[in-house]
């Protein structure tokens, strides 16, 4: 199938867009007019350069207010197309959008309605032009696909047919399924965007959140599935007018709305059968889902802070790198790397590696490329075990591992074992890693690891911080081995508002009562947890004199779902990296998000004095 | 009245909080829960923080998902219940919010609901405690606050009454004026809230979007009005959930609510009739209504530039001041000062200080400084004529002025006379100006202009930009002599976004082709407006050959409304600022916003290579 993306749904100047999308590999671009307007180029330079680029302009794009209007308003509205059709030739655009009249001159009147686009059909005719007539769902009188079809079957001229929009159908719940009744060749066009359920009004929701498919709520793949039945062969195009998309950078969009397409083709694939499947649909390589934490890497200037900390949580160390100041810390499957020599270091600890257990390393490797993330150098020294990673959108390095598999060269042979051995307390394994995510790639974000890891997204929440709001989503996969918790902090717009670029690692227990203890005896540093939530968690649960005491003299808390409980605790910050260590009772499926405002007042409390002057949104 | 807010609709920790509420002179707080759950202070001492802040403790809020459910449920949430009495008990708080419930496990039961809530009641009264019962307006039973009285009503216990909510009665559109028929004795509490007109959910507009009243779209002083006339003389209260509010700095936050109770009073006051208006609302000194433009000050590192400019304008140099590096240039009544002395001039040129013509300067500024806008010296320097001038949220200084009247030192005293006479040419006054604020900031300024000038807000636009949205609302005088155009540009989160955080000034010309003509044969730059607009024109309007080529050789932009015709163009940038000029044909109302959109991107062309590394929203 071609692809092709409408310019509205990137930032920037025109040619800035069509250079992004040409980039990112798309076939073709629907020019949106305002685009156009407001620009200098003229409609050859444009038609010129996307020429230049490989991209065909498949749509011209929106025209309003056409039809079913008395004589003197059609008059005026045919002299506007003749216009248009001008642009067009310049262009070299031969089909133009003509969306359902949200004018009050307009009747309902759906015979009228096709007297009028047939008029306008046979003019577009002389230009070579299409109308692709698109029903809006705030449309006055025209709001569901259906019902432009009845008009342009009415109006039956070749130069008419439809344009169907995923989110025009599917924000008003209109059964797809009728799609299938339509002709292919009378679909002139497919429009495709994804919407997180939001409880608005659904022009308001049309205008400021839509995003790419399957970065929200819509069943766009079941729609795309109608419309290859019909044998529709045109293309497949994002429009998606997005509040953050608008400032975001256009190359990134374009890369993230081009991983969109291809998940969704991939979707598409999987619901069709073999007979109205279209050969041309996606043919990336499948993505290998990880089976688990392999380790994660904490740069940081020095290891004694950390080690220290590691220590207390009964952590050892089992080795350093061969030729690189890395150490190896081990608990039984918890595995954490201290790397002193990155570039992020002197501003650390940060988080700037994960591990993942994979079944198939060059593989995994294989399908990010294919959805555009960049691959990583595979050796960091010609002396190193080969690794296969690829960069996630926040910057994060994924490594894919065989972590001591026979049949292929494990990272752990880059490290001199130490005399020590692995820690064996109650700490298991890496429960799950909270990155802080850049404000505008928090969508991108969670489409990267749904489309090139596999894992599933979960709910996204919005969480009261003290100083804003955090938005909050996992992904994991099906079994729970691998969570990652994506975090945007929505923080502190003015001076003196806290820094807040949070990381954190959490590690699972099997008893998490003696893990705090050790902490505590160690003398470590845990975060203060305010005894006003031990009186409001007496008030919500009452788990027992005994239960509440234990909790609040260990600093631990709490919370449950319908499947368990939760234990847990947070040590100090350390530059940007906090750790925190988990018990799930049963099976609680959650991250104890109840609990987060209290952890984030009581972080802000440590934090006091370390405000920074001024701050933006966007770090 | 008593004044008092909600911890809730402020940023930072409980103290923060605290001090910001007492410092902005409120009598009273909201004590949120979640702010002192969260929070490492004791409820003894929060309690003796807001003493010593003059702060009473008004409300504990708030308690959820009491009544109508079955019993083990009532028992576990009078159990809850009597651990919150003892909190309150700590804090010296004597009435507790109880909203309706959204449980899944209450039942639509009014006698049960009156029962349960008779008996918490009663539990309450041993503590000293009274319990204002509120209707959520989506609460899953009781949604309206007649409702919620009848189930007061039939409870019958002395300890419990209603808290009536602006937001949640005005938002579901429920008529107020049957509060009248309820007991003031009955009424325990006024929680006061306003919202913006948008199509959402009513949930998820109250979470995100409510404001202080004046800043959005409902009567909150109507409904203030039916509730004192009841006699009720408990506090009235600001309780705002509003996701700017929860970023911006609490000091600031609280004196943009205090400025916001003020003006509702004052709102109030003129509905009520002699007999039932409360002695102690309001007696801040009446707003003094500006009648014009005295002056446009642009502080600038030299002259040079702006002096060629205006001079291409048709302005002349008519002065200097007598101590300060400040020129006045002059055209009719349009007035503009170049100042290179000023700490912001090395940074300029940017529009620093506006003059306003007042019928009472003195009594403007007493007016401002009771809505607590920082009154600036009176004397710059010992030698000048005194001024009255405050500084505005985003930073710009208002001078009050009363130029050339007999009675009152006119600023212009302050200079020496040019031997060059001001110009004579078309431009006749300043129509507008637009100033950029920080997006925290939006509605406070819109507020502040309201309610410090008595302006009159318009409609709030978003206007597309190519790197964002662009929010922008007027205020103006009702006879249009004063306009000032507040925007605030969300625009470009990611590295290598463009600076826009543009001024402008326009003025206004009786013939703007001759204007034009002038600057262009003075070889000043205009901002180049590209040949697809006028191509775009054509297709809208039909104005006739030879206007539509006019337009177009002198790259003028127009628009028209109901009420007539508008003109205008653009200066090139320089610094923050560029100037504008205007031609107003017929009674035409707006300020061109259609055209923003093409203006931007020209600017941004013209920006060029003129881009910051890095970027934030905040500025």
């Amino acid at each position: 199938m071609r692809r092709s993306i409408a310019t509205v749904s990137l930032s920037g100047s025109l040619p800035d867009k069509l250079t992004a999308i040409g980039a990112a590999g798309f076939d073709g671009v629907e020019i949106f007019e305002n685009d156009l307007v407001a620009g200098p180029m003229s409609p050859e330079e444009v038609r010129s350069r996307a020429a230049d680029l490989g991209l065909s302009i498949d749509l011209y794009q929106p025209f309003r207010d056409f039809e079913a209007v008395p004589p003197p308003v059609l008059a005026r509205n045919l002299r506007r197309a003749e216009h248009k059709f001008a642009v067009m030739e310049r262009l070299g655009a031969t089909c133009m959008l003509v969306c359902s009249s949200v004018s009050p001159d307009s009747v309902d009147d759906d015979a009228l309605a096709a007297e009028q686009l047939h008029a306008l059909a046979e003019r577009a005719a002389r230009h070579g032009i299409r109308i692709a007539y698109e029903a809006l769902a705030w449309g006055r009188h025209v709001s569901d696909y259906l019902h432009a079809w009845r008009i342009v079957r009415a109006a039956d001229h070749p130069n008419l047919g439809l344009c169907l929009d995923s989110f025009h159908i599917l924000a008003r719940d209109v059964d797809p399924y009728a799609i299938e009744t339509i002709p292919a060749e009378k679909i002139f066009f497919l429009q495709l965007a994804d919407a997180p359920a939001l409880p608005m009004d659904v022009l308001y929701w049309s205008r400021h959140y839509r995003c790419f498919p399957g970065q929200g709520d819509l069943d766009v793949a079941g729609l795309v599935g109608h419309v290859l039945r019909t044998g529709y062969d045109g293309p497949l195009s994002l429009e998606v007018f997005n509040d953050i998309f608008r400032q975001a950078a256009a190359m990134r969009t374009a890369q993230d709305a081009m991983r969109s397409l291809v998940a969704l083709e991939e979707a598409v694939d999987h619901r069709l059968d073999r007979t109205s499947r279209p050969a041309a649909l996606s043919k990336a390589p499948s993505p290998v889902v990880p089976s688990g934490f392999a380790f994660a890497e904490l740069a940081t200037p020095d290891t004694e802070a950390l080690g220290g900390l590691l220590t207390a949580l009964g952590f050892a160390r089992t080795g350093v790198h061969a030729h690189k100041p890395v150490e190896l810390w081990e608990q039984n499957e918890a595995r954490i790397l201290l790397n002193t020599g990155s570039p992020e270091s002197q501003d650390g600890p940060v988080l700037g590696a994960i591990g993942l257990e994979s079944p198939d390393p060059a593989a995994a490797v294989k399908r990010a490329e294919a959805l555009l993330a960049p691959v990583l150098p595979r050796l960091r020294a010609p002396e190193d075990v080969p690794l296969d990673a690829v960069a996630a959108p926040d910057g994060t390095e994924l490594f894919f591992c065989r972590t001591g598999h026979p049949d292929h060269p494990s990272w752990t042979g880059d490290f001199s074992q130490d005399p020590g051995e692995a820690g064996t307390g109650e700490i298991t394994h890496i429960d799950h890693v909270a990155l802080t995510q850049p404000w505008h790639h928090f969508d991108e974000a969670s489409l990267f690891y749904r489309s090139v890891l596999g894992l599933r997204p979960h709910e996204s929440l919005e969480l009261p911080d003290p100083y804003g709001l955090m938005r909050s989503r996992a992904v994991s996969t099906e079994d729970g081995r691998v969570r990652i918790a994506l975090n945007v902090a929505y923080v502190g717009a003015h001076d003196g508002a806290p820094d807040v670029a949070w990381q954190h690692l959490a590690l699972a227990s099997t008893d998490i009562v003696t893990t705090v203890r050790r902490l505590r005896d160690a003398g470590a540093a845990q975060l203060a947890i305010p005894d006003n939530y031990y009186d409001d968690l007496e008030a919500r649960y009452d788990l027992g004199a005994e239960r509440h005491r234990l909790l609040r003299e260990l600093g631990l808390l709490y919370d449950r779902d319908d499947h368990g409980e939760f234990l847990h605790f947070y040590t100090a910050t350390t530059g940007r990296v906090f750790l925190e260590v988990v018990q799930r009772l049963g099976g609680y499926r959650g991250y104890g998000a109840p609990n987060a405002p209290v952890r984030l007042a009581a972080q802000y409390a440590d934090q006091g004095g370390r405000r920074r002057g001024s701050r933006s949104r966007s770090s």
